[in-house]
């Protein structure tokens, strides 16, 4: 029987979905799960191929960084994963990819504006990207600060994590969370989606302009306002 | 047995067939199939992924927009497809995708020129785009008003709904109709080859022009004209 | 039994490979093989899906544009076929695809530049792109002058259908020949990848320089010359 | 029993490696695998397509160039691939490919910029394209003296090959090298991933600035430094 099942295949589940989803090659990327219960995540291991992961490959990490379970070195960017489940309450689960064209916005440097009604389904605003960090920091703690990078973008742009649950990275790429692992995946695609959708937008017209305001707060409050009538009722 | 079972099957394939043909990820997108004898048609449900759906999980509605049978809610673009199914009179079917260069024009907020013959085997025009729609608009019927503004632009057009069966909606994406579910599909999917190849004959060359009048009219001619000579007799 | 069995084979195998190499989508495109000796060639039947396409599907046509054998009709670009074979004597398969970036540089009206040894390996120039026709060419006979103007084009260019085997046909698309149709199915998918790498080349450098006639020369004669030393012998 | 069954194998699996990873069509491309202690290296065959390849196929060639053993013509690119075993003292395996967007970088005749960490993770410096051939070299022994270029390309740009292991060769397309073959091929993969992003984000901005000294060092040294924490223990 192996230890901290039930997350650990949550996490296994979410990583595999990055996989399906095209949304890195090779070992890239990695998916989380949270406990927050227990205060405890199981993320990917470093550097393994998505092949050879299995549920109990899944490495067990509390708040304060310690290894609670694993056989494995768990992923480089573990660090990023504690300090963003520290800071945002709710959220059950995070994704960092190096999917094609959101990690091409980060390259660019740019918040990928809001162009469209695919996006204002998912987002009220355009994408933040979080800027370079200082030589300082970098030296610092790397993977720790690329979280408090994160959370100071997001204050920065005064948006909520519970709502706005993607970010770019400058230079680097993607992260993004939800009310779980999976759903961190699914919003990995959908940012996906979405930077694609502006790159080509912009090839069409270098000047295209954002969705207007009202159309943007209809489409959003129709999946995610108090009134919401989009998909099935739980 | 399951009611109206000809006509949910049809909904169902062509919905099916929005997957297969790869025009949209997740639960977006939606098909429709129109008994114009019944004055009803069968609906894919809102936010339901394509490899749940069976058949009798579409939704019947009749042209009042009443549930006329289905346990599931409908797609949240329900009345879009209704005030069509209204208005144009001869159609059986109705597709709306995100899919990915459709999208992307309809963000540019431009019509698609036509730049060759395999945008002109299938329309005689320009890929009209519907503009914004005002506040008040939207705030009064969204979905009901989206239906309405795609009658107006095709009026606007002088565009007849018979041989014109794609529109984009600005900032939004593309809608087709045609005379079954699965032959909206299909247009929808060729709408999606000929923004892909208007996209990128701009990159070749941002001042590419239209095709000459001659060569779309023969185009179109031998394919959709009295004396059409394209495909096998019926 | 099945009449003229290999050469519809032929003929068959070629239209599959479109499909399996994603030339096309639906029913577009033809590939046809000509049996030098007996005057005829097959060829596939008009918008009939590459699924539903038999050995036996394949239409047998003389150089006369006679059925000689077959239950359906010819694709519409038959006399197409017709004028090549009766013109480029040692040719023996030929195909028409719109495949997307082929389709896209004739759409943009622009021969493909040679930029590099990708391309330098299949042929010494730039692709030719033939112009419109004129009004009274379109109305006369249209698919019987697209051959002609097909011809005419090469011989413009004074180029050697031995050696050219790749053109496009402003504002409509692709044709190709070669030694068999499977070659000439080669030829398509070998243009499809010399247009894509064409043009993302000058999305980078809109000012990108054609190859040097020196290595131009050493990749061609390496592969086709006298003393040609790629490949296995036969 | 096959002769040089391990080094066959090895080459065999990194040639069908080339092919899983739609790093080329056709027969194009080759990949080697060398056997220092012997001095010897086992190569593709000449123009046979990866489907019809098998372990046995593979050519086995001494480092003065002649066939050690093998039924098949080598790879035309066979000296080229020599010449680096004799230079790059370390290496186990050499790539070549047409994938589309390196062989694109190639074709612009431009070093590949280092715009993100997915690049800095494999190489601290800008991808180097090496110049053309002069006539008199490429008369001389053209697929020798691509291997003299890209040693002495190397050498201007003062890298080293164990570190940098990837190269452009202008109009032409790309080289990398590895541990060993698999590895070799591993860096064709991550060099089309890189020089797709690059092409990407100069599509977003064409003014789009390096990354900081600072963040490429981190995420080299995270990978490949003194201190490395990335992977898990050999």
């Amino acid at each position: 029987m192996i230890n901290y099942k039930t997350l650990r295949e949550e996490a296994y589940e979410a990583n595999m979905e990055i996989k399906r989803n095209n949304l890195t090659i090779f070992t890239w990327g990695n998916s989380s799960a949270f406990d927050s219960g227990k205060g405890i995540f199981a993320i990917k291991p470093s550097g393994v191929e998505y092949d050879k992961l299995k549920p109990q490959s899944m490495v067990i990490i509390d708040l304060d960084g310690n290894i609670v379970d694993g056989k494995l070195k768990p992923s480089s960017d573990t660090k990023t994963h504690l300090v963003l489940y520290r800071e945002f309450k709710d959220i059950k689960g995070i994704t960092h990819t190096h999917s094609v064209y959101a990690t091409t916005w980060a390259q660019a440097g740019k918040p990928v504006p809001i162009f469209g009604t695919t996006h204002a389904d998912h987002s009220m605003r355009e994408i933040p990207c979080a800027e370079f960090m200082s030589v300082d920091t970098v030296l610092n703690d790397y993977e720790y600060e690329t979280g408090n990078l994160i959370i100071n973008t997001l204050k920065t742009y005064r948006l909520n994590p519970a709502s706005a649950n993607m970010i770019l990275v400058k230079g680097h790429g993607p992260y993004t969370w939800g009310d779980s692992a999976l759903q961190s995946v699914y919003n990995s695609s959908v940012l996906e989606e979405i930077c694609k959708m502006a790159l080509l937008t912009i090839t069409i017209d270098p000047d295209a302009k954002s969705l207007p305001d009202h159309i943007i707060k209809k489409h959003w409050e129709r999946k995610h306002g108090e009134n919401a009538y989009y998909g099935q009722p739980d």
